[in-house]
Order: C-alpha cells, then structure tokens, then sequence
C-alpha cells in the first residue's frame, strides 16, 4: 500500500484551459447552454418555488411520489449542485448575470434558515418539527451536503462569503446535533453526500471540526444496533417495513471498514467511497484506504458496464448481485458514472496507479457523458447499453439529479488532468489543452496537442519559467497495448512504467516536448461468462471510446447485426457527426426479413445478408432520430 | 366467412372424463390442491373480510397500490372466479364441504347486496355514494361479471338457485342503470367482463334483456365522445389527468368493429373479443365476427410469443407495438393466455378453423399452464420466456386475478375437446379421455387412448348407441408437418383436410377405431427477424409443447449454450421430471469460464467448450430450485 504521507495536489480546472477540440466544446456547450437553461427549468418546472420563505407553503409543485416521498424533500440539492456547476463555469469566465441568479438564491436561503442554523426549505415550510425525525429516507444532510459543495466552489470562484458562511452555520447545527457526545443524535445520514462536503469545507477553513464530523459520519456508519432501527421507533414505525428491506441499500448494513462487495444504491456508494478516499488522503487513515481499494476492485471486476456505468437495478437504483449487467434494463444512473470519476480522481491523488485513473476515463467518456445530449440540454438518467427504441432523451426528469450532476463534472473536467507533488507533474488525462502547474514553488506551463480522443498521439509541451528538475508521470492508458513516448526526440522505454504511469526524471527546460503515441486499434471485447446476457457478443471499443450500432445509422434494428469475427473494422473521422468524431465501419451480417409470409415462427433459419456496420460513439446516441441501439453485438465466428 | 346459421356447441367437461395421462393428473391436481388451498388464502390473506357486511370497514386489509386503487375494489371478482372453479369441479366430483363454503360467501353476498340490486363490497362497505361514479377505473361490473360467472356455474353444477337469483338482481340493477333510454348512464366498464357473462347469463335463463346489454355494451365500447371524460368531469378531475393516457388501454380509442390491432390491457382485450365473438355466436353479427377474426389474425401474427403468452409490457400489462416481445421483461399475464383460450375457443365453435384451435391448445400447453405450478399452489403472474434467476413462483399475489382464472380453465377443459353439430362431431383437443356427446339425438360414447402431448399417436374409439351417420371431423394440429388417419384399418387422405380439419362422413358403429398418427419430431423455430430480441435464436418445440432450457438441469446459465443447427436433438420420456414428462437433449456448445484472471472484459473471445443441452417443457420450468431459463436458445451455424 502507498505510502500516505505525500499526496497528490490536483490542478484546478481554471488552471487548465481546453484549446479546441473534444472537451473545449463540452465545457463550452455547459457554459454557454447547460447551466443557462437548468437555471430556466429550475424555474419554469417550479423547483425555485420552494425556496419562497415569505409565502405560504401552497400546494406541492409535484405530487408525492409512488415511494411516498415527495422530491421537494431535497430540491435544495438541485440548487446546490447548480450553483456549484455554475461556479466552475464563473471561475475561468467571470459572468455577472449568472452571479446574480446565484446571489438570488442564496439571499432566500439565508433568508430561510432557521435561528439554530437548521436549512431545508421543504421542512422549514411545511414541517419544521418533524425535522431530524428520518436520516433514513429523507435526505436533510445530502441536500445540506450539496448546498455546502456549492458554497465552497462560489466561494472559491468568486470570493464572497454570503453563502459559505450560511452553510458554516448549517454545518455548525449540524455538528451540534450529531455525535457520539452525550444528547446528541448518534445518527448519520442515510444518502452520503455531506461527508465529502465536510472535507471539501475543511480544505477551506482549515477547521479540523469540520474534518472530524466527516469522520464520524463515515466511522458510525454501519454500527450495529442501527440509528435507522430507533429513530422508526421513535416516529411509531415499525424498522421491519422499511421500504428498502436492508440498510445495505445505504451502504449502512456494516462498518464501512468490513465492506467488501459494492452493494446498494449506486449513487450513495460512489459518494461514500469518495468521502472515504478524502478521509484517507487527508488524515492518512490506511483502514479507509484499504476498504476504498478493495471495493474499488470489486466494482470495476465483477459490477461495471464496459461503458463505465454501474448499477444495473432500478429498484434500488443500485447493485444486485456480482456479474448482473443486463444491457437493455440498465440502471446506470448518469449520476453514478460521474461520482466514479469522483471516487477514482481522489483515489489516484493517493496512490498513482492507472486502474483508478482508467476508470474516471472510461467513466467521463462513455457512461457519464451519455447522460447529456449533445444539445446541452437534454438528459438520460438511466444510461441502457441496448434498446430498441423506446428510450428518449428528456428536458427535465421529475428528480433531476443528474442534470447538474453531468454539469459540474464537465464545468470542472480540468481538475482531472494533472496533480502534482513538489517535485512531480503526474498526467492523467490527454486531450487539447494549455495549463499553468505550480511544481516545487515555480509555475510550469503544459500544453498538449492532439485530437485526442479520435487519434493517439499527442505533443506535450513543458514550459516552465526557468529550467527545473522534477519527475513527469505520463499515464498510458490500461486500454492501449502499444504506446511510444520520446522526449525531445529521443525515446523513452515504456516498459519502464509502473502501475500504469510512465517516470521520466530530468531537468525541464522551456519548450521540452514530450511525443506521446498510443496505439489505436479498435478493439473487441468480450465480457466474462458469468454476465450471460453478452454471451457470444462483443463490443467495439477505440482507444477510451466505447462504440454502439444505432438505428439511425444502419436503417433497421442493430439487434439483427451479426459481426463475423474477421470483419475488419475501419475508423474514419466524420467531421459531420454531432460535431465531429470518429466512425466505425465493418461488412457484417443482417438477419434478413426475406421470405415471411404472414408467418410469426417458422422452421426455416432466415436467411443472412450483407450489411454495413456503422457505429458511432456510445456517447452520442440518441441526439438523432428515434430507433434502436446496441453495445454489445453477435459475433459470428 | 361462415355460414353463422348452424354452430357449434361445446360438450361439457362434466361429460368429458380424463382417464389418466396428463390432463387426468392437471385437472385431479386443480380439484384436490388448487381450489381448497385458494378458499384458504382468500381466508389468510382476510380477502374474505370484505364480505363482513354486518361489521364496520376496519382497516383495509391490503394497502392502496402505487396506481391509486385498493384491490379491495374488486376482490369479490376472485370470489366470483373461485366460485365458478370450484362449481366446474363439483359437476362431475360432488363436494358437500366444499358447496358449504361456496354457499357461505353467497349468503354474505346476498346479505350485503343493496336493496336496488347493487352488488360490490367494497362499495357498499365504504362508499356507497361513489357507486358508479368511475367506470373507467373501479372495475364494478368486471367484479359483478365474475360473480355472475361463477353463479352460472355454480347453478350449472348444483342446481341451486340462490346465488343465480342474487346475479339477476344485480344484472337487473345495471340494466336500470345504463344504456341509451333516458335516464340511464350511457356508460361501460372500462374492464371487459361483463358482456361475456351476460352471454353465460342469457344461455341460462334466454331472456333476451340479458343478451341485449351485453350487445349494447359492446357497441357503445369507444363511442366518442367518450364516457370517460363525461364521468371523469362529473366527478372533478381533468379527462388528461388519466393515468393510461389513452382508453385503448380498455379498448375504448374507437368503435370495437372498426378495430384493426391488438391493443392496451391484454386480459381486458381478450375478455371483449371473445364477447364479441359471443354476440356474433347468438346473434350471427357478422359485423363482430369480421372484427374478431382480424384481430384474432393480428395478434397470433404479429404480437404472439411463441408460448402462447400476449401482452409483453407491464406498464398498461398489455400490447406495446406489433413484434416487441421482449423474453426477460415479458409480461405475458396467465390470465391473457387463459383468455386466449376463452377466445380461440369460441371462434372455432362459429368458424371451424385450425388457426383458432391451433392457438387455444398452444395457450394450455405452455403461456397458460406455466401460470401454475406442478403443485398446483404456486403462480406466475408473468409468464417470461427468459430469466436469470429472479423470477420465483409465489403463494398469492396482491391482485391474485391468475390463480383463479388458470383453475377455472384447467376444472372445466374438457369443455374444450369436443364440438358437435346435429350430424357432426368435431374433435379438437388430443388427450386420454372417455366423454360421452349427443349427436342428432344419438348418444355417442367417445374414447381417446394416447400419451398425448408425449406421442402423437391416437386411437380414438366412437361407440354411438345405435349405427349412426355423422361426420366426425378430426383437428389436424397446425404444427405438423406429416399425419396420418386410418378408420378401422382404412387409411384416409389427410390432404383432404380443410382449414386444419379433416372430415370423415360415414355410418358409425359401435367400437369403430379411427387410429390417428401425428409425426412428433422436435422442431427449431425461428421468429420473425422485426422480433429483435430472438435474431439469431432458436426455440424448440415438440407437438404442442414449448420448450425452455433451465439452469438447474444444466448446472449453469442457459444463456451460456449454443445450439449448432446440425446438432441432433433426442427426445425421451422421464417418468421421474415433474409427474413424467418428455426431455429434450443435444450435444452442443457453453461459452467457457476458462482462463479468466479476475478480469470483466477482454480482447480474446472465450472458448466453447461441449456441453449437454438438457430443455424440459416450458409451462414446467420453475418447479425446482432456483435459476436462470431460455426458451430462446443461441444458434450456431
């Protein structure tokens, strides 16, 4: 296990400015489109609404859900992780209307909270005193957790107070409540999200308070008997009709420490490993480190999509058993695939190790990103790997969660290029952009030229402000068996690299260019038997990029594709798809609808005919027309 | 079409003895398990309190379901169904113990019926002034429908008039209430039911007021404007407020004539076409005949799981688009596939046609049959054609429609053996059995001797009471290929068969042998390349039975095999599977867990390795320990 006692410090996305190319036109399109027009659903589907202290509560904006909740419970969530996407976009481009609508929004909620510090919009209309009554089902610290993630990013993109002040106080109410002191709640929210949040405050006030409650959320988490089974109790419910069946659902059935299978709701495990891997970084807590990485094994070998996504259930918007990836019922909440990138991001800022940093690329190019439209502004919650049609991008969801999740993953995206240590510059992520990096005291400028993801090679340039000897750690990627780096011309041997990463020590010098090549084939994979529903199939993958045969392309349903296992697979650039990005082709099969007369079954095979495989890139689907669309196609051999 | 001057008409089951073999050990399994274990749970599960007329409400013994509605609304349609079971079995197997339970919910019936003839329990118990008032979601005459079915039969089999007398009232009641005179509510029950029991009704008493309603209500189905937005407006809700969005979930988008697809609720659409066909049987409507015919031919062509199962969604549990049948998510209710059978049944007895008897024997065998187990006290409600191990059969159900209905149709189906004319006797079903039928005055004494669905060779023996002339026409089952029939020795030209029957006029005596010989290989089925989801599949068939290969015969998951299209597949019997049945069994290929090293995904395809295809009959799958099944089985070739 590493060593936890020097860490990785990130780069900050406002460091990090993306020069054409792949993610200058994601982080664009969220800038100029995205975060303007969820302000406007916000407002237009009445979330805004609730945040209206002076007025009486009026009727719910949407009706009580079916599990008896009503959403508005934690619209405050939504708010704060608008305001924190928001932020991100504000840091590198000042926008003085957007910080009005923000300010807007956090005068009502200043406005709003209770005397003792207490902040839920919801609860401080409708039932102030049955506030604190059910951490198990009803979210007040994740919304408080979101809020405060929002506060800390407005804070550090702006520097005004207002807000982060308000949650210092909501964060002070909260630490009164909750411990293991005498007349305290011994309790701990069962949706993770403020123990993350704790950290990220921490890592601006510099108050370990604020560390040590993280801490004793995450280390009372799981402690048998449950805080869950008396609070019931206390409300007059019987624990036993608990909706979800197991606290397994909250990550909360055993000591997060014992944990080693990924269990329950997808979304609130990827927060609390994250939660766990920040605890670790900042308190060099190796039981943390060691239960975060094992988990992180046991997701990524026996609970991921190829795609990135996890989750496969909607009942429990989570995990069931080991190996159960159905393709077309897909869970695979936009939301998780984001909060793995999270998890692995804080992961590798501990320990530098390309599993981790494999998975936030996979995540952010495939599973995460096909959560948003390439439009900006529409959205899949539940990212399927098969259909046949009947899934449809939506402008809003009545539990919007992952609109502004995909946000502020992409608005900060920068973050997840390079760390850096006092003498190292650790590089993550390839993609166009030029960057400023503070290593051992002096400013290093890093610009990267490539058309990476559609081709491999990419020119990284070094600049710092005077000649400086430190460490360069490429990453080269999990998915590439073949790569080159040269510095100056001059190869380097990557077989020297370790866990994934490439060392090269030297001394840097303005204009020092690092020629990095990493082949790109397409590549077929295949998934372990025991996910049957892949059996005898394959997906195509090119470099980070997943691939999907959809409907739109080949005029029928890819379902009927059959690819022979020597069809050669060409990719093209198509500069007209979606805004650019490459294409596969291949000759392949198709069930023909020859010879049917009327006839639902028969006896007779039907026939195979030539046809042209065009796939596109997984994220891009359903920005076309209505239709099907697969992952994982027949293979013939 | 048919001359609809001359019909047939059923023999009774009561006259239809099974004289061992398999339905001899289904129908015994129903009489002696299956209807006194469902008294019991409708008395466990406190249905049955609902009939507590001189009692106050109480609780409601069932919560209200996400969709609004307490079951409660119609458990007295599980009273009705059970009732006309149980009768269906006391006809040929007298039960005083079981006719007192019987008359013992009749007389809380007639206890709680209001004075004007109005029969809901739940109504009367709780809301009394809400009677009527919603149509097109309580269900009111799909419960006084079911009630009245099972008072038929229940008279049919005992004679007593008490519970026929409380139906009449109440049918008497809905006649004063709705129709097109003045007065009345020109309304209908969004659930189908009614009309079909009238029918039953009016072949009972042949007052031609209860014929009539039902004409009427199947005409006025989807008139526009419709009923639905008048009541819905009447009792203050918004007509688009309407949880299914559109009324063809009832059948209810336009006139029932002008028909051209299967759509909406399976069960309900089931239940209206066979009305339909029942009005076009007593009335010789034409106009209904041609509608039912073409929806008949609609669904067995485009929407028909190759079970027997309809209706692939659970969201309207009904029809999607024409060729969605999805295999893990079908829904496939037991009560459509039951329905089926109530439908084809009564279109062969207008319209001798193969198609329609063709597709009520592939409905018992398999998407019907596969509603219940082998103990005859455990039920699907969803009949999939695929699972990965999560679909277990359960004891009762919040909506328990199934149990009954699936009892209901195996307690009388030796109703659906024979047909007869004044001089003709049609034979539509194969299986041992010793019936007796009346033919042009003449009792004919009728004897199958067969392992049929096991072998497909039949010796059928007419023993009429004198030498009698009548033509016997002998159903040539669609799914064979080659058949051959003999008359006491004498060969007869099968191709002379018409629509799926063949006819043979001559002079019976007593002991005449007509020796019938199906050919029963096991076929391969392939579907229709617009059903996406079985490109590339197969399913296998053997006479009438579907197939399906399940995991606890192969030791692992059936998506795992490959099925070459040369292997040889063997067909045995095994006394010992399940009360004996035939196994299906090939050489043939599994997708190998060989040479994995804790990865998910890789480039190198696995192998395959030999493996043993074990498939048993579908509608017997789920009767041992958990796990995955297929019907749909990969091909290789």
């Amino acid at each position: 296990m590493t060593d936890l006692s020097q860490r990785y410090v990130p780069v900050d996305h406002a460091k990090v400015d993306f020069t054409g190319g792949f993610w200058e036109s994601w982080t664009r399109t969220v800038r100029e489109v995205t975060v303007p027009s969820q302000h406007r659903r916000l407002d237009e589907e009445r979330f805004l609404e609730v945040l209206n202290f002076d007025q009486p509560p009026g009727p719910l904006a949407r009706p009580i859900q079916p599990s008896g909740l009503s959403m508005q419970h934690f619209f405050d969530s939504d708010f704060g992780k608008w305001i924190e996407a928001a932020s991100y976009t504000l840091k590198a481009h000042p926008n003085p209307a957007l910080e009005e609508k923000i300010d807007e929004i956090v005068a009502k909620l200043a406005q709003g909270q209770m005397d003792d510090g207490y902040l839920n919009s919801w609860f401080i209309r409708r039932e102030p005193d049955k506030r604190w009554t059910n951490l198990r089902d009803l979210h007040e610290m994740y919304s408080m957790g979101h809020l405060l993630e929002g506060a800390v990013a407005y804070f550090e993109a702006t520097g005004k107070r207002a807000f982060l002040d308000v949650m210092i106080r909501a964060v002070d109410h909260i630490e009164a409540t909750f411990g293991r002191e005498p007349g305290k709640l011994v309790g701990y929210d069962a949706h993770e999200e403020i123990e993350l949040a704790l950290v990220k405050l921490y890592r601006v006030t510099k108050d370990p308070r604020h560390l040590e409650l993280a801490q004793y959320f995450v280390d009372e988490r799981g402690q048998m008997p449950s805080y869950y089974d008396e609070e019931a109790r206390r409300r007059g419910d019987d624990p036993a009709h608990y909706h979800y069946q197991t606290y397994a659902y909250s990550q909360a059935h055993m000591p997060v420490r014992e944990q080693t299978q990924v269990v329950g709701h997808a979304v609130r495990a990827m927060y609390l490993f994250s939660a766990m891997a920040d605890l670790a970084y900042e308190s060099s807590d190796l039981t943390l480190l060691t239960a975060s990485d094992r988990l992180f094994d046991n997701l990524t070998r026996r609970q991921l999509y190829v795609t990135g996504g996890l989750g496969p259930s909607g009942a429990n918007e989570g995990f069931t058993r080991e190996y159960d990836l159905p393709n077309e019922t897909a869970y695979a909440e936009t939301c998780a695939a984001v909060a793995l990138a999270f998890w692995g991001h804080r992961m590798a800022q501990i320990e530098l190790d390309g599993r981790f940093t494999d998975h936030v690329e996979l995540a952010i190019f495939n599973g995460a990103l096909s959560g948003i439209a390439r439009d900006g502004e529409h959205y899949f919650y539940e990212n399927v790997l098969e259909s046949h049609g009947q899934h449809r991008r939506w402008k809003w969801h009545y539990c919007p969660c992952c609109p502004t999740n995909i946000a502020r993953l992409i608005a900060s995206l920068g973050s997840y290029f390079y760390t850096t240590k006092p003498d190292e510059l650790a590089v993550h992520l390839y993609g166009a952009n030029s960057a400023e990096a503070e290593i051992g005291g002096q400013t290093v400028r890093i610009a990267q030229e490539t058309a990476y993801p559609w081709d491999g090679d990419i020119a990284l340039t070094l600049t710092p402000a005077a000649p400086a000897q430190f460490t360069l750690r490429l990453r080269l990627p999990g998915w590439c068996s073949k790569a080159s780096v040269a510095v100056n011309g001059e190869a380097v041997d990557v077989r020297t690299a370790e866990k994934g990463y490439l060392a090269i020590a030297r001394q840097w010098a303005a204009g020092d260019v690092v020629r990095i090549g990493f082949d790109m084939p397409v590549e077929r994979l295949h998934a372990h038997p025991e996910v049957s529903e892949d059996a005898g199939k394959v997906a195509l993958k090119r470099g980070p990029v997943v691939y999907c045969a959809e409907e739109a392309d080949l005029g029928f349903a890819p379902q009927l594709l059959v690819l022979p296992a020597d069809a050669e697979i060409v990719a093209a650039f198509d500069p007209d798809l979606l805004g650019g990005a490459v294409r596969l082709s291949a000759t392949a099969g198709k069930t023909s609808h020859a010879g049917w007369n009327g006839q639902l079954y028969r006896r007779e095979r039907p026939a195979t005919e030539v046809t042209q495989l065009r796939a596109i890139p997984y994220h891009l689907w359903a920005n076309r027309q209505a239709g099907g669309m697969a992952v994982w196609l027949r293979e013939q051999f």
